[in-house]
């Protein structure tokens, strides 16, 4: 349905250049999840040694393959991730929980690798029982195949409501030896029609033992995937994971055991800006998007206030609709910064949109002048600063505009 | 430019009777605070004695004539109220206080009411200065022609993009005497295109001291205005008030001055129940509705954490907008019990929609039946019910449907 929509006037113009990761392999096929004939399953191959860190949905009520997820990253290595589309296992009960152990026994059963090292992630409908045994008849074929280059294909495999296959790739270095970072997205609603969801998967040839890759994930994603709202709902099944081959300690790369390794510098750079690249593709994709919206949030009295109020901006519809009808709606940002339950002394206040500054000291700027920030509003990126002028406090999110379309989207699917 | 919107399709049907208050006087006219030749101002009149209460937005960017008053509240009698539309004094510094004092100033003079018993509610464009002089050539004639009769008007008065007036009465007693409660709200969005906001202000005749009423009004606005929302945004300017002119007494009703007295019973939840008429008028003026829903979440481990899913669930855009599409779409409900932070376990779960079991026990109800829900989606008023089985905590919560016309309310005003 939604895969017949034109592709979102945010997409990036080109898409990156995709080394393949030594040690990764890729296959993707038509298993019949929910349609015949549709890609819907993704089967990506990990060498032996590789090492395996994950965040997760904050949901109460979260999709079986993420309990699946959340226990085998205990072990910390990983072999094999199988992805489906069309039916996301969420809401399932005792059956799900059956599914994904039926999936990881059929995918170890492929790959030859052992039960606990086989990662799930499922999207689609939620509800529905997830026939797994369908993934018997084509998982063999997806091993035999698996390639190197298969990273591009595998992200349009998983892709729901996308308009854009999103991927992403950088080169840094660890103890001056060349290593690799390459990932995928998905996601254009937090939730879409058929419940699409938000699920990355990044892979690097450098080696790093399991407990300091997760570090590293959990507090690169703070500036990335935990920055990004479309419509402020949450998913029962987002999944983030990083994957560690190791394969560039061939090449003389130093394997990194200790959290804070001076070493670790370049990479923890690289796979921020990845991450971010990744997830501020989800935001071009989001439903209905016309405008890519950074909002800016500094002077709180912390991080934490700033990000809340951040977040209190990029989560307001008035705010969303305002940008969405061109007009740089300064009195409904004050609304969203007053509602953010954060301190805010609303003669202090100063805000921007593009750099022209509309409101100072609790007042509109008597400068200000309205035909530039109409011509600013007109374009597809929309900066908005806030100053609260209290503290040091900064955060930096972003967001896409509330359309029409996004509600054609999500209320007139049924028709 | 929303005065000439068409009617809501969820108005009430019939006005209530509206009998005066004794001790109330209504006046409105035109001070062309924006526009010329408008109904821009509402003065009400109240008898001496006259004891008051009141409940503002949590906003942490108030506007101006909240500021007021929150202050003048401290003193716990009222003589006037003084309403404009046009312009909501909000963000506009010290300017705007000084706007507020004068508007009062101006006030006091035509009423001969002292400044201290001066309340003041704006609405409208914000940012702006008030220029509270153009009240001078008003006051003294609204002061002149006010009457028992003239709540209706005065609801009107103060309307901005609501499509019908909201008002509302009720007879009860306070020890075996006869008393009445009347009252008006306007309110569309939470903040609507010129920035509208809630305002309430509620009439009784009753005998009750302040800190009496204080008490009453704030316990009542939890489960009236404090449980609804159209688009989760919190105006700069919400105010409610509650005014008891004392006059019952001289028919022999007794002055209540006890917080908890018995004979309080029936006066509390006619309180209660007014409040909770006026608060579901807004929502029923929610920009673009179609649908009134109302969420009842039980089960939950308190009466705080139902309230808090009730509102996760009321304020996603993605159960909003499957409601507008008429789907039954309980996985975006889940979702959003998910999110919401509270315990909950998924394999418990039940959901109803208009009594019809659609999920339980963490999976699709076997047994129900989709052209039941389908046609129940089809009507005005959509219930939803969730059941989290973990314990007694109860809430419910009014909210209305996302439409493409709420879009166009909030993001095209500009064309």
């Amino acid at each position: 349905m939604a895969h017949a929509a034109p592709v979102s006037p945010l997409a990036p113009k080109t898409i990156s250049e995709l080394p393949g990761i030594e040690g990764v392999r890729f296959a993707s096929g038509a298993a019949g999840i929910r349609y015949k004939g549709r890609t819907d399953v993704m089967l990506a191959l990990l060498d032996e040694g590789t090492t395996v860190a994950g965040v997760f949905t904050r949901s109460k009520c979260p999709s079986a393959p993420v309990d699946w997820c959340r226990e085998n990253l205990k072990h910390g290595t990983a072999r094999a991730i199988l992805v489906n589309s069309g039916n996301a296992n969420a809401f399932t009960g005792a059956v799900g929980a059956a599914a994904t152990r039926l999936s990881a026994e059929l995918a170890a059963k492929a790959t030859g690798a052992p039960l606990e090292s086989i990662f799930l992630a499922s999207t689609g409908v939620i509800g529905e029982p997830l026939d797994a045994s369908k993934f018997d008849g084509v998982l063999g074929n997806l091993a035999a195949t698996a390639r190197q280059d298969g990273l591009l294909s595998a992200a349009k495999a998983i892709m729901t409501t996308d308009t854009f296959p999103k991927v992403a790739s950088l080169t840094t270095q660890i103890g001056g030896v060349p290593v690799t970072l390459s990932g995928m997205a998905k996601g254009a609603g937090m939730i879409a029609p058929d419940m699409a969801t938000m699920l990355s998967f990044v892979f690097t040839d450098a080696a790093i033992a399991a407990p300091v890759l997760q570090k590293l994930l959990s507090r690169a994603v703070r500036g990335s995937f935990n920055s990004i709202t479309v419509d402020s709902d949450t998913s029962t099944s987002d999944t983030l994971m990083l994957f560690a081959t190791g394969a560039a300690a061939k090449r003389g790369a130093p394997a990194i055991t200790v959290e804070g390794d001076k070493r670790l510098g370049d990479f923890t750079r690289a796979l921020g800006k990845l991450l971010r690249d990744l997830a501020q593709q989800v935001v071009r994709d989001g439903e209905g998007a016309r405008k890519f919206i950074e909002i800016c949030v500094k002077g709180a009295t912390s991080a934490q206030a700033a990000k809340r109020i951040a977040l209190s901006i990029a989560n307001s519809p008035l705010v969303k609709t305002a940008v969405a009808g061109e007009d740089a709606n300064w009195g409904r940002i004050v609304m969203a910064v007053g509602k953010a339950g954060e301190q805010a002394k609303r003669d202090e206040l100063s805000i921007c949109f593009g750099g022209i500054r509309v409101a100072q000291k609790g007042l509109r700027d008597p400068d200000y002048n309205e035909a530039d920030v109409s011509a600013y509003m007109r374009g597809e990126k929309i900066d908005i600063e806030v100053d609260l002028a209290l503290g040091r406090g900064k955060a930096i999110v972003w967001t896409c505009d509330l359309t029409k379309e996004y509600v054609a989207i999500n209320g007139d699917y049924r028709s």
